[in-house]
């Protein structure tokens, strides 16, 4: 358990307070926090609120969507995520780099246009003393959230970047069909700054951003994928992130609970 | 016009001599078969059919399902497949591999099922001059229709193997997403046993199996896939084939009309 983190997408319905309350409740020691709901309490209060509860912070979701097209708000955007990931001390943020723009067919574009921001960015980062986390997404979500498809594809991106300002997320979702997982989670050995859990379940659910399964409900062997991250050196938390619209129904101490021991039975090293 | 093919999936609610008719009234000179309407009018009717209406048979769709767990039943059905792609003299059989087994998270077990398999199915395809076409499905199907992900995971499969024997197929629909399907598709010169058109739609449509667009409805560029395609040296036919439940309930007369325009304006180099 010393290793679980609370991706809060996983108690959806909850404020801050509560998914802080539910951790400490679960013996739950770090929490994956989210922009909208720290926006609602304030970000000196809910970094305050975190440290008193004795947590840490895995991870701040997130910044990115570099392909949108007013550079100059998504740049600004992006150094406010910044700012807030260095005040939560929180080990990254996390970055879901956008889809093809409105109206384009042109993925290289995208693509470029992504290491593009990402080298403008890396600076302010470094100098805040923040790691971006770039997220590669299941090939599913390249047209209208990520353009970023491959652990390899991330690793080429962060390659010309210090690991320590420019990181991977390995989420099981997004990558556990790749062929290659095993010869670029490997690879990734210094650059991962989280490892993120959850399952494939068929069928898939029909709103495809809220598809994912709680662990041991679907198809992905975690403790092959999480030998894979440890076996490169990660010694991090393992954050469970799961976007279901059922799950976001239900009582946030049944799914903590139900979270705890699936980890413990599916996940845990 | 002269490199276009029908897949028969595109106007799904025709039998073949139907399918047949509306080709030659549309002037599609080439068509891909499925074996399920092909065994209602029977094998060898259906091949006289189609060599009478002046067609020429781009594909046989199609053989595989390698991770079923009766072995000899899939060798079987698979023989007879490869039969019947001889018997309509079609350019190739399109495998799609088969999921991972029921109760199954070992996905490498799975891809090594299929080599394995493949590797059975070769003598018998050979010695029936039929060529086998790999095809690499989107990751979204990894878990229930086919742990052949990639184009470089099927050109690794097929390697071992007589490129006359075994092929691959490029579907837009299952590649465009890949960041390495330029150099993949380099790489598959002289092994491009099919090309196959449709489009990625957002959002997603609810059934995963029927989510595909006509070819301008989506996000995929088909003059850079096809580009690349030529390239390799691939002149053979270019398929349509468009999984998708509303096209079904069109007239068939008014898709094939569609499928010709579309192709026109996005397709064809």
């Amino acid at each position: 358990m010393n290793r679980l983190s609370l991706n809060q997408k996983t108690v959806n319905a909850c404020t801050l307070p509560e998914a802080v309350a539910a951790c400490v409740r679960a013996g739950v020691p770090s929490i994956g926090v989210w922009r909208e709901p720290l926006h609602e309490v304030g970000v000196a209060a809910g970094a305050a609120l975190i440290t008193d509860a004795g947590l840490r912070v895995s991870s701040l979701c997130r910044g990115g969507f570099f392909t949108a097209p007013d550079r100059a708000e998504v740049l600004a955007d992006n150094r406010h995520a910044i700012d807030e990931t260095a005040a939560l001390a929180a080990d990254c943020l996390v970055l879901v780099v956008g889809g093809l723009p409105e109206g384009s067919r042109d993925l290289p574009a995208a693509r470029a246009r992504v290491a593009d921001v990402l080298a403008e960015l890396v600076p302010y980062a470094a100098d805040h003393g923040v790691r971006l986390a770039l997220e590669p997404m299941h090939p599913l979500y390249c047209a209208d959230r990520g353009v970023l498809s491959t652990l390899g594809q991330a690793l080429d991106l962060a390659e010309p970047h210090d690991p320590a300002v420019v990181g991977v997320v390995v989420d099981t979702f997004h990558v556990w069909w790749d062929p290659d997982v095993e010869r670029q989670i490997a690879r990734a050995a210094g650059r991962i700054a989280s490892f993120q859990v959850c399952d494939w379940i068929t069928p898939l659910p029909a709103d495809t951003l809220l598809a994912r399964g709680v662990m041991g409900d679907g198809h992905i062997d975690f403790r092959r994928l999480g030998g894979l991250v440890a076996k490169a050196g990660y010694t991090g938390d393992v954050e469970v992130e799961i976007f279901n619209a059922d799950l976001w129904r239900e009582d946030p101490d049944v799914v903590l609970a139900r979270v705890v021991s699936r980890y413990a039975e599916h996940v845990v090293l």
